[in-house]
């Protein structure tokens, strides 16, 4: 049996699967490690997960293809700006070297929130969707989304496209780490809610709820940043679905009631009631491992046109 | 020879193009004509159009096909919202109403920002570049936006890919004809510099620098607006270019100044340095004629992708 790889490099962990080649359905365990940081370290840490992997596997398993998802900024194949593996500087060809350890094995590079859309569209289609056109949204530490337009995946002219997380949200707001001042980030992502507030968001919420107008202003700052990008998201490119993922929505459903209610006053306009920007959003499940099936899927058919 | 017909028809003038089917070079004169308003009467100018284009061509001159820019939403050939044109409530099948009344001709009809950027594209083609991935931003009445990605025009699931003047700026700014609250478009376009200044940019500018507190804080919104609009095209999608129309942008160079000084603040950060959107800034001349060009493009040679 024809099986491809698919890593998920994050700040905190690498998590790898196994992908059937022609069904693409996920097979065998999942497989969870630390990750090591700086260049070195997460070529290693990618080499060790390939052969963790293969070890895992029947030995009539054929691993074909090799896919990495990191969080970082992916052109021409280097990784750069990716600074929660340590990587900030130097731009880094990780395919080159994992595919150096890795027995010649095709290996390919992406980054991660445009595997997750892959893998989005892997579990859109799951649902039973034959569309192939959407934002995915990810709503985690930062903010940022990935596209996939007509069933392709969006790099654009230096492999930024969907690096909404700075994009200036509040011009009076605190100065970001990035540099800027009111990043939409600072709002709308799970370091923008640390940042606020000492607790989880389904605390805010409760907290809000119970009379706190502390928390009901960080509740609602949040809740509109998130609505604000997706907003931003469909109607600048009219996708027919926004798929939303990240610890903090995907752990509190008042969050994505309070989303959904946003968008919904926004249906009271001609061009909102047309739009109908809430009706295009989907929750894409916690446990849904979007970002290393959507790694494992890198390079396949070119019918599938990414 | 064989040529094509483009009409741009605007709020006020239609404006009928020529262009050789081949070279697409723009032949002969431009024409003019005030626009009728309401379906009949769009369906009637838009005749009477093709008709002075056609007594104007040399008898050996063959209309192969029309294309018809309007300022409203093109979805499966319907037009609607089209409220400058007196069109706002019913779906026109403007192209087919057209077609029965001009003589079996192909006419096609799009949305006419969408057409300006097939025409932007034309421009920019004529600059000696090859890069077919733009977005043009038009700062007219109104703020829109259109998409050529990859040298495809990116329509979006309901027609409307580029509707980014209706994206809330500030939540507390004025509310807009549209029904929401601070709307990008009410303080980056034309209407929204009217709504605040008795005057042209250019004397705004000069009011400014001449020491009025009033006419700085209008001129530093409208630029912070424009600049806004350019960063989410160039970060969210990533385009290779930003062409910018609009007459308010192109009568009045000290705008464009500010609008590139306000983009070079951005790249003091290091997203913002690898980003360079300033420098991804066109500004399409005022005399170009973007808009009926692009549509006399409208589905011509396949190459083209659109």
């Amino acid at each position: 049996m024809k099986v491809r790889l698919g890593l998920d490099i994050g700040g905190t962990t690498v998590h790898g699967i196994v992908v059937d080649a022609e069904s693409h359905h996920v097979i065998g365990e999942q497989i969870t490690h630390p990750t090591r940081h700086g260049a070195d370290g997460v070529v290693t840490g990618a080499v060790e997960m390939i052969s963790a992997l293969r070890t895992a596997l029947p030995s009539d398993h054929d691993v074909i293809a090799v896919g990495l998802g990191v969080p970082g900024i992916v052109h021409d194949g280097a990784v750069t700006h990716a600074v929660n593996l340590g990587l900030d500087h130097v731009p880094l060809d990780l395919a080159g070297r994992v595919a150096d350890r890795a027995d010649g094995v095709l290996v390919t590079v992406e980054n991660d929130v445009k595997t997750a859309a892959l893998g989005g569209l892997a579990w859109l289609q799951e649902q039973g969707s034959t569309v192939d056109d959407l934002a995915l949204l990810n709503v985690g530490t930062g903010l940022a989304a990935a596209f996939l337009l007509d069933g392709k995946l969006r790099h654009g002219s230096r492999g930024m496209a969907g690096e909404i997380g700075h994009l200036v949200h509040d011009p009076d707001g605190p100065i970001c780490p990035c540099g800027r001042r009111g990043c939409l980030e600072l709002f709308a992502s799970g370091s923008g809610l640390r940042r606020q507030w000492d607790g989880t968001a389904a605390e805010l919420f409760a907290a809000a709820a119970a009379g706190s107008s502390d928390a009901a202003g960080i509740r609602d700052q949040l809740t509109a940043g998130i609505a604000k990008a997706i907003s931003l998201l469909a109607y600048g490119l009219d996708v027919s679905y926004v798929l939303v993922t990240g610890g903090v929505v995907s752990a509190t459903p008042a969050l994505r009631q309070a989303i959904l209610d946003d968008l919904r006053t926004d249906e009271g306009t001609s061009l909102g009631k047309l739009a109908a920007i809430a009706d295009r959003v989907r929750w894409l499940p916690s446990d849904y491992p979007a970002g290393a099936l959507g790694a494992a899927l890198l390079g396949r058919d070119p019918a599938w046109r990414s």
